[in-house]
């Protein structure tokens, strides 16, 4: 099959604030793969905290092309392997080849990814939508274009984290998660935000203390009337 | 879907005899899945060493009966979970069942199973042609038989090995396998056995001794010239 890749620039419609930066646009490599007039598409979004860089990306897809060019995406299972056995790590582009791949096996035989792995979507885990730190107009404002999404997931992990929950909860009443992205270093500090998010409807937080804490991790989890979710702690499954 | 089983009887063109017993007919349960106009086959091979006997598949295809009538095959995945939960053991009944799921997708789909999985047929495993214990006579003429198979099995495991193997290598030349069903019952002996059997163009020899003697396996592991494999002493993946 044939490899097309292309760099992109997305400008986003509100500014990007979690509790590590901001940021007015993404860039990211997209992937095509082609075969038998067919095209499966991916995208790399790649994590600079974990060794992955647009160069990294490019370098990592270039690394596969003449592996690519030399098989087809009807066996994918060992297309897959071989990919992933070229480097380690580079997991933004490796999932790039993985999308493109079952999206053409998808388009092939007329078959969603889901049916393809025999899996029931009404039973699949509901994701949510995404709301980063901002102004509580601007809050306010991606609450109401979430509309259709029955679950929101807020940035909390700063100075505002109490405007920010006043405002989202001014407006709606759906189901909540938390995610602090590293953002409250104190454990005492974090059990008592966790304490106090568990009155306003949340379902759960996701990685309230920096990475690699773990005994403080476990001192929370002992004490936190919410679910606590690993993010940035969880690297392999 | 709708579940049909039937017991069937197959008479064997030979008499099957391994190290443990022989065996004129088998008896098996067959299993067909219909939903959609589309029927699934699977069958059960049971093994009485793992608790497993006609009556056992029976009550526990019965078991899944109202499950398998509730749902459909196009969620494989999450039915054969389902179907597995109902009971510890019983896996050949679990195996006829998943056997004729992933057959009637495959039949839905126009996909054999190795495509849905996305796996390449031409660097699969090749399996063997099995041959039980017998006169040389027969043991001659199963080998003709086997004509287009590429790889063989022969059943070794007792007082007529040599004369076995002799009389298997004067009619071919082919790669071979052994497997000696638990028959070997002195680490000493089988260790000559197989000895002998690596001049004699064997790839791997298959339970040299009896099940649950795991000294007895690592001192003849760290001695055997071939490449030993465990059978009945793996019970899970």
């Amino acid at each position: 099959m044939k490899l097309h890749i292309e760099k992109k620039k997305l400008h986003l419609r509100h500014v990007w604030r979690i509790a590590r930066g901001a940021t007015e646009f993404k860039e990211y490599w997209f992937v095509r793969l082609e075969h038998e007039g067919i095209s499966g598409f991916g995208e790399a979004a790649h994590n600079e905290r974990y060794g992955e860089s647009l160069d990294s990306i490019r370098d990592f897809l270039e690394l596969a092309r003449p592996l690519l060019a030399a098989c087809t995406p009807h066996h994918f299972l060992p297309v897959k392997e071989s990919i992933h056995a070229l480097a380690t790590g580079q997991d933004a582009a490796k999932a790039a080849l993985d999308l493109a791949l079952l999206d053409w096996v998808g388009k092939k035989y007329a078959l969603p990814v889901h049916a393809l792995f025999g899996l029931d979507p009404r039973t699949c885990p509901l994701s949510s939508y995404s709301i980063g730190i901002d102004s509580i107009e601007a809050v306010q404002q991606k609450v109401r274009e979430a509309g259709d999404f029955p679950i929101l997931k807020i940035k909390l992990g700063g100075e505002q984290d109490e405007e920010t929950m006043r405002a989202l909860r001014e407006v709606t009443q759906k189901t909540v998660r938390v995610d602090a992205n590293e953002g409250w270093h104190d454990r005492q500090l974090a059990l008592e935000k966790i304490e106090w998010l568990a009155g306003l409807g949340v379902e759960f937080v996701e990685q309230p203390m920096p990475a690699g804490r773990l005994d403080d991790l476990i001192w929370l989890r002992q004490r936190s009337p919410l679910p606590l979710v690993a993010d940035e702690d969880v690297k392999t499954a």
